[in-house]
Parts: C-alpha cells; structure tokens; sequence
C-alpha cells in the first residue's frame, strides 16, 4: 500500500517529476537491447502502461528481469521522468527492480489478439487484457455513478431480497433454492414434494426483480432504488442474455410517468457524463477498437432531449414501414427489437421513450388509463441497443389492483402486503428497471453480455 | 418530483421561509381542536416529521382532513413559516390539502410501541415506523460510503458471480440453485441425479464468498472490492445470522497484513464518520431509544487507534481470565464470542485486531507463516459485537497452496484458476470480508439481524 500507483504518476506527473517511487505491476511487454532495455509495467489503477527504462549498468540483476515473461509481476523503484517529446509523456528510469512473481513462457496471454470466445475460458487472467480492463474499469465507474446519482437526490438504497417465496412478476422462469435431498426429496403423504421441510418451509426461488419489495419502501421513503442481482432461468443462448445480471430499479411516491421518464433520461445522461469524465483512455480505446462511432453518440446521446411517443403513435409510424420488417406491427402487438432499433436509429436517431402499451402486453401492477385498453407504461430505447429501460406509474387504486389480478388469474392472497400499500396511504407512485449490463454495453459497445459480465452465468455455463 | 421534500425544507429553512410550497407524505399523528388543527407529516426524505397547521377558515375541506386516519397520504400546499421559539423549528401553514390516499382506523401502525416480533409480520409497513426508518436511512447511507471510501482510493468494484459451481472456501451448507423437476429428477444410469440437466449443466449452488474471484481481479486491477449478496444455509437460529446477507470484500496486490488492517481500520472510521455527519437525527435516536452509549461508542471508536495483537498473546491475557469463560482459552482454540468481547471491550476498550492465528482453524488460502503454525489471519473485534471482520495475506507460493490444498483433501483440479493466479505474475496480496449487517447493527445498536435488513431470509421465513 505504500507504492504508488501508475495513475496517480500521471495525474501528478509535475509534482512527481524527477521524484523516486516505486510501482508494484506487470509486465505487458518486454525488450531487451543487451545494455538497456524497456519494459511496460501495467497495476490497473489505470488503462495506461507505465514505461520503466532498464539500464544494464545501472541494475545489477539486469539479466534476471530482462529474462521475464510476459505477465510477470515486479516491483521497480525509480525516478518519474518527463518525456514531453515521446511516444508517452514520461517514463521510469528504474534503479531497482525486484521479481515478485514469475511468468512462464506459455503464458496464455501473448501480446496478440485473442478471440472473446478463447477470452472467456480463461476469464480469471482476461482482466489483464485491455479490453477487459477497460469493459470492467467502466462497470465499476458506471455502478458508482448510479449510486452517486440517486444519493444525491436522496434516494433510500435497499436491497431487496434475493431469495423470494413468491414469483411475484409473473416473470416466468426461475431458478429453485434448495436444500432438499436432490435425489430423495421428503414427500407428503400424498406422494408430492414436502417443501415444509426445505430450508424456508416453502418452495423458494431466486428474485426476478425487487419491483414489488422496492414498492414497500418507496411507500415510507418516498424515493428508494435497488441495485443488485437478478436472475433468469431462460434456456436462451443469446448475446444480450445472462441468467444473472444486475439490475437497477428505482421506485418513486407521488411521482406519475412523466417524473419517471425525467428520471430516467436524467439518470443515464448523468452515467454517461460520469463515465467520459472518469474515463477517456478505456471510451477511446473502445472507440478506435470495438465501435468506431462510440464516443460521437455517448456526446450526442448525453447532450439529447430524449423524444417521447406513444405506443399507439409509434405503431402508426412504424406500420407505414411494414415492409421493411421481419414481424409486420399492428395495434396490440408486442414490438420487437428490429421496430424498437428502427424507431430509435431511423425515425428519432436519438433515445426515445415509448408509452402507454396495450394492457395484454403489460405486467399486471402498471396502471390503467382512462382509455381502459392502455397501462401507463415506458420504454427507453436507444440507438445500437433497443430497450435499455422499462418502467411504469404503478396502479395505486386497489379495486382496479385486484380486479386485474383476478383477471390475469393470480392468487391474490399471495399478494395481501402488495395490496396493503393500496389500503393504507396509497399514493400515485413510479418506477424503471435498468438492466445494468446493457447500460455497460451501451458505454462500451461490446456486442455480447458475457464480455461485460466478470464471470458470466449463462445455459450450461457456471465456470470459475 | 415537483413537490418539496421535507429534508429541503430543513436544510433550507431560511431561503424558504414565508415561501409556498407542496409536500406530498403520509400523516403520523393529527389532532383536531375544531377550529384549527395540526398533523405531523413524514415523507421519508428525513427522519424528522413536518408540523402542519390546518385552519378551518382557510381550508374549504378541513373537515375532511381532520377526519383522516394515521397513514393517509396527503398532499399539502402552504408557507413555510420558522418558529423559533417552539419545539419544532418550522412548520407549514396549509393553504390547501388534498387526500391522495385514505388509510383506515386499522392501521397496524398506530402510535403506540410495538414489539420487533410484530413489526416483522408486517415487514412492508414497518419502514414507516422511526425505527425502521432510521435504521434503513443509516443503512443506506453506509452502503454509500463504503462504495466512496472504495472508489475515492481507486479500487475497482467488481460483481463476483453469485451462483457458483464449487464450494470454493468449502465454508459449509449452501443453498442448492436448480431448475430441475424437484420430484422427479432424471437421473443417469447408475441411479444419481443426471446434473448434466441441470440449467448449468452441473450441480450449482449459492456463493458463501467473492473472495476467489476477486482475487482474479486483483491480480489485474491491483485493488478490488466486492459488495453483494452472500448465503448461508446454516440451520441456526441466532440474533447474528441470516441465510442472506451482503458483504463487502476488498482484496489488494502488492499488500501484506498489515496494509490489510490499515485498510480495514481507515474503512471503518470512514464509514463511522460518514453515517455521524449524514444520519445526526438517526444516530440520536438509536441513543435514545436503542442504545444509550452509541454515539460515545462511535465517536470514540472513529478517533481511536485500533489495537493489534497477536492470537498466541491474546490467548495468554485471555487464559489468565479463564474463570470468566464458558469456554476455557488455550493455544489452538479457536476464539469464542466472550472471549472475543472481553478482549475488546474489556482489555483493549477499543477495536483490536488479532492476528496470526493457528493454521488448523483458519482457511487453506491463508498465508503460512515462518513458524509453519499459523498464518497471516486477523480478525477485527469490535466492543458490543465481537468479530466484525476477517482477512488475511493470502498465500500466494503456488507449491504451499497446492500442498495446503492437497492436506486438506480438497480437490486440487477445482482450483485450477486459483493456483494459475501462482503461476503467472503471483505477488503478495491481501483481504477482508466485512458482513455489511453487523456493521449495520454496530451503527445502530440494533440487536437482531432481523432488523437491520428490509425483507430477513432465515430458516423458515422468506415471506414478502
């Protein structure tokens, strides 16, 4: 701890200048010319090697270092220099230099380009790349904004439940928590699996979202957010799915969709902002190297008012269009990426939130219009991307609540305390899930979920 | 979003005072004296409620609001009026008052005490108790600071995976994750459960740790931190554990012991002095209500120098006191919470770390000390909790841990990855893990694991 580290050397560089430190870090490349040679030291405190100049007549154990593998881990003290003419604007002319881990010579990390695929079976070494350092040093940037954004506005961070008795959303798929004899499950006398004796006394799974516990809270705190894991058991093998991400969800009283959609677009110019602040080298790395047209749509993306449409006005203009789409659009139907992209990149060319959906292709807490056939729901899509964000005013009238959760056949005794937020004080009230790896693909353009993920869950796949 | 929270109205009482403005909260008590009357509203942006005065020859509706129950929400239009010389500093001089939503003479919130145990039935509700919210708002706001604290010093914060393959620390029961058929699984041919059907291919489970996996990152990003969601399923029924619980874990390179406790000593502290300066309201309620010497506890342990001492020299000081214990000390035990709580609250009377512990009751990644007998451990004890933090200088000489794991009986193919990270560019490197409750409890005084998180998971309960 008593090292210095490479990014404080480069935002300090005059006060360091012709100073003596010294820097623990890896070896990214290594040359040898016999009487010096140079070496590129990486510690991750940023995107940037350090230069360490070697000079045979200077370090006793030259041959030593200059005989290290790529990957290697060292410790080298010397003097900051400024090289205001050079390739980079200083390096270290090192006077000592301590091995403190080997590498071999098949270390698999070979200054060459690896595929992502050969990338993610080796993920606990993928971070010592530069496209996960820069991928996982944005996530971290990206995570911290979000929190920074909602406790400046006050908001109340609570973390929901992970493990849930209830699949409360409806939401499909779940993964089963269990401590039960996986072959011999106890039995009733009915011949069914005895869930009173699993671990909770009930079937218990692991949460899909912490929408409706979020609610309890934002019924006391009035603004609340979560930020944590969600799962998926979805047997889908696609680029943008995982079977555990994390989420954002928000939850706001006295707050309608307008509030919630100003939220939103508030909430990711502010991450956007953040994150080209905190870090130009990774955005422009991605820029040259994963998505050329990177750092000219965050720009126009953060300084953009976002357009707003409704579902029904988005249906007409995209109708029009039929003909270049694989799924026709109509009335009631539930738009696909190949619309929500069109919409987004052709119509807006910019992120637009789509509101007021169909109530049949709506979850059953978002509140009925006064046209009884639409909920007031949104959804944000943005070039590159599609849907980043879906939201909605939540039905606060509790007759209107439990006629819907009678009409969409649930049991509403299993949701007595959702209901009790509607008997005691309700009040108009809004929230928006973010999925949080799509935010960092959008800030990275990296194409696929499992390079965003630090060790991604996916069918088949729990490694590391 | 419009309207103004309370927490505003105080900060800024002087800019707002004889200004207009509408507060949107829930009623927590109201009187009515006919002519005039006043309620006391919170809006969870604070701890403190908002006095209105209603006159009913301003209001046009006044009997209506006189007649509501505690809980309705309203929403209150009037002047901010200061009032120096009563017991609250300011109050509201209603214009107008609309009902947003009524509450009943039920209300399970009546003002009156209530036991824990009761407020547990009704975990939706009970964040609206002072209590509750105190605890909740305190929560939140050292959630934030941990992740300041972490971000300010240049860590990066990594999602370790929550659902894993391996029982990596081999810490005990955990909880099974499956999607397959509980009572009829399919199975291979020689009768075992076929898990290679299972969602991830093999048997899955809930992670106890991110420590492994952090150490990936480390080994790239040179200081890491986790803070997510950790599992038990430890049938036990205690005050101090839950089945689900967060955890922060900071794992750094180029870093020994002692830089671990440095580490964890400044976090601590930051974490003390930020919930001190954000939550002054919550903390003097806990003192008064909860825990009568919190706020000395806190602010002594903020300016103390935590003490450090090793197990062989504690287990001296604590063998002399054997009379004291249930459990008699002797070298090789390992600590007990009374022996844990005598030596800091009644040796140290401070924070101290242990260090050094015998190899045989701490885990196979631990550091070997010289002595070949214990290793590189420190627990940090704190007065009125015990162990509130565990971390150790891993072992980073691939042929000790491969031996340690091979003593263990532990497989070594499951730590392929773990030992790679000996194998290419090792180096010293060291981390904590701090069960985020615990530091919840400590700063609230809060006894019971129960009321310190928003929806508890223990054995049998997983409701809401």
């Amino acid at each position: 701890m008593s090292y210095t580290k490479i990014a404080a050397i480069y935002a300090d560089s005059e006060t360091l200048s012709g100073q003596t430190v010294t820097v623990g870090g890896w070896v990214r490349t290594i040359r040898d010319m016999k009487q010096f040679g140079f070496l590129e030291l990486n510690d991750g405190s940023c995107f940037k090697n350090l230069q360490v100049v070697m000079d045979a007549g200077v370090l006793s154990n030259y041959a030593e270092i200059a005989a290290q593998n790529v990957g290697a881990a060292l410790v080298v003290t010397g003097a900051v220099v400024l090289t205001p003419g050079a390739k980079q604007p200083l390096e270290l002319k090192a006077a000592s230099i301590e091995v403190e881990g080997t590498s071999t010579p098949d270390y698999p990390l070979q200054k060459k380009r690896h595929s992502p695929e050969f990338l993610r079976t080796i993920q606990h070494l993928r971070p010592r790349t530069n496209l996960f350092s820069a991928a996982f040093r944005v996530r971290s940037a990206a995570a911290f904004a979000i929190h920074q954004f909602f406790q400046d506005r006050g908001f109340v961070y609570v973390h929901t439940p992970i493990i849930t008795a209830s699949d409360c959303e409806g939401a499909g798929e779940m993964f089963r928590v269990t401590t039960l004899d996986p072959k011999n499950p106890p039995l009733t006398e009915d011949g069914q699996v005895d869930f009173s004796q699993d671990f909770f006394g009930k079937p218990a799974n692991l949460t899909v979202s912490g929408q409706l516990n979020a609610e309890n809270f934002a019924m006391a705190f009035g603004d609340v957010y979560t930020f944590g894991p969600t799962f998926r058991a979805e047997n889908s093998n696609t680029q943008r799915h995982a079977a555990e991400f994390w989420m954002i969800e928000p939850e706001m009283a006295f707050c309608d969709l307008k509030g919630d959609m100003d939220v939103a677009e508030a909430m990711i110019k502010y991450v956007l902002r953040y994150v080209m602040n905190k870090c130009p080298d990774e955005l422009s790395f991605f820029n040259s190297f994963v998505d050329k047209g990177l750092l000219e749509r965050l720009e126009h993306v953060a300084s953009s008012d976002f357009g707003r449409v409704s579902y029904t006005e988005a249906v007409e203009i995209l109708s029009k269009n039929n003909d270049q789409f694989d799924y026709q659009v109509f009335w009631g139907c539930d738009l696909q990426t190949e619309h929500e992209r069109y919409l987004t990149e052709q119509v807006y060319q910019k992120p637009v939130f789509v509101t007021d959906y169909p109530k049949e292709i709506k979850a059953f807490y978002m509140r009925l219009n006064d046209d009884n056939k639409t909920v007031a729901a949104t959804d944000c899509l943005v070039p590159g991307i599609g849907e980043i964000i879906g939201g909605s005013q939540r039905e606060e009238r509790l007759e209107v609540l439990e006629r819907r959760i009678q009409e969409l056949g649930m049991k509403p005794e299993d949701y007595w305390w959702y209901c009790d937020l509607r008997r005691y004080g309700s009040c108009r009230h809004a929230g928006f899930g973010l999925g949080f790896e799509r935010l960092v693909m959008y800030l990275t353009g990296i194409s696929n979920i499992r390079d965003v993920l630090p060790h991604p869950r996916t069918v088949g796949n729990a490694e590391f």
